[in-house]
C-alpha cells in the first residue's frame, strides 16, 4: 500500500478543516490523506471526513483508533500495535478484541498493522498507550525485533507533535533492512520534511495542518 | 527452516536421556531434534545434548529458553513469543532485553521468533508466561491475527503434555493462510501422529521421549 507513499497528510477527524484547505490538501501532491487520531474520534467525524475527501482523486486511508469508528468506503485500514508498551492492552490486546467483532467481515487485502514505536514522552498517544520511553539500546532492540524477527511489513515512528533530528532518525533508518520505515511527528516546513526525506520510506505531515497551514502545504513540493 | 520438517523430537535439556535412546532418536526419520524446555535450562545441559546430538547428522535446533543458556553451534534458533500472554514481558519484554544483550553478535538469518498460543491451562509454560486461556473466538482472532495481519512466517499451538483433538487442530488449520503450522503436545503414539498429520505443517513429540520412549521412537514411522 504505501510503496510509492512518500508523503501523507493525516487528518484528526476531531479538528477542524475549512473546505478550502481540505481542497488544498487533496490536489497537492501529497500521496496519501490518512484520517486518524487519538481522542474524540467517532463514526460522525470520520464519515464526515471520508464524505469530504472521497470528493477528490487522491487515495485515503483510515488508521483505526478504536473499534466504534470503523467505516467502510477507505482504500485501506491502518491498525497501529504500540511496541513499546507496557501494557498487552495497547500491543495486541485491543486488536484481537476488534478482530472477535469483525475478523468474518475483514478483507485482510485491504488491512494492514503498523508497528508503532511512540518516542515523545509528552503525546497523549503515549499516555495513553502506557508506553515507555527506550534508551537508544533498548530502541535498537526493538528495531531490529520489529524488522528482522516479526520482519514486519511496516514500522512506525512516531513522535507525535515534537521533531526528531535528523541523527536520530538517520541511525533508525540504518538498522533497518526489510521493514518500510514511516517517521511522524512535528514536520512543519518544507526545510524539515526535505532533511528527513533520506531515511524514511514515507514521512507524514499531521499536526502541522492544524497549527500551520500554509507551511505545511508547502511540504508537498519536496514530493517528486 | 521448517519448510521440510514433518517430524521434530524436542529434547528438554533438564531431562535425562541415555546415549542408545539419543542414537535411536537422531537415526531414525525425524527430520529435527530441537533443544528446549521450560525450567532448569542451563548453560551446561543445553551444551552436554549439543555434544552428544552433534554426532549424528541430524539436523539440530535450539529453542531459546533464557539468556544464560544461548550457545553457539545450533543450525538454527528459536526464539518463542507468547501472544496469549497477559504481561508484555512474556511477549516481546523478554526478547527486547535479550537484544540489548546480543543484537550485534546474532546472524538473523539463523533466528527465528515462533508466536506461541499456549493452550494448555496446566503445563509449566501456561502458567509461567502468565497466559489466559482464549475462548473459542479469541483463539480464532489469535490465530488469524498471526496469520493476516503479522503475516507471520510460523504460529506454534502448543498443548504441552495434553493431546489436542483433531477437530480442533483441523480447525484452527483452516483458518491458517500464510504462516506455517507447527503443533506440539500429548502425542504419544504413531496414530495419535498419524490422525494430526493433515493438519499441521510440522508436528513436535516432546515429553513422550521421556514417559514411553517405544511409542515416541515410532512416531517417526509416518515420515515419509
Amino acid at each position: 500500500m504505501l510503496n510509492d507513499v512518500k508523503h501523507i497528510f493525516k487528518l484528526d477527524p476531531a479538528k477542524e478543516i475549512s473546505d478550502e484547505e481540505l481542497e488544498e490538501l487533496a490536489e497537492s501532491k501529497t500521496d496519501l490523506i490518512v484520517v486518524g487520531g487519538t481522542d474524540n474520534v467517532t463514526e460522525d467525524n470520520v464519515l464526515d471526513l471520508l464524505a469530504r475527501v472521497r470528493r477528490y482523486s487522491v487515495p485515503l486511508a483510515l488508521e483505526l483508533s478504536n473499534t466504534h469508528s470503523v467505516i467502510g468506503g477507505f482504500d485501506h485500514y491502518f491498525i497501529p500495535v504500540v511496541f513499546n508498551t507496557t501494557n498487552m492492552k495497547y500491543h495486541n490486546g485491543l486488536l484481537v478484541e476488534a478482530l472477535n467483532e469483525y475478523h468474518e467481515i475483514i478483507d485482510y487485502d485491504e488491512v494492514s498493522i503498523l508497528p508503532y514505536i511512540i518516542l515523545n514522552e509528552d503525546c497523549k498517544a503515549f499516555k495513553k498507550a502506557e508506553c515507555y520511553l527506550p534508551d537508544n539500546e533498548t530502541l535498537t532492540s526493538l528495531v531490529t525485533m520489529i524488522d528482522q524477527l516479526y520482519k514486519s511489513e511496516y514500522i512506525y515512528i512516531e513522535c507525535s507533535g515534537k521533531l526528531i533530528s535528523v541523527e536520530q532518525l538517520k541511525s533508525i533508518s540504518e538498522l533497518v533492512n526489510n521493514s518500510h520505515l514511516i517517521y511522524g511527528g512535528g514536520i512543519k516546513t518544507r526545510e524539515e520534511f526535505k532533511e528527513r526525506k533520506p531515511y524514511a520510506e514515507t514521512l507524514v505531515v499531521g499536526n502541522s495542518i492544524y497549527s500551520d497551514f500554509k507551511h505545511a502545504l508547502k511540504t508537498t513540493n519536496e514530493v517528486e
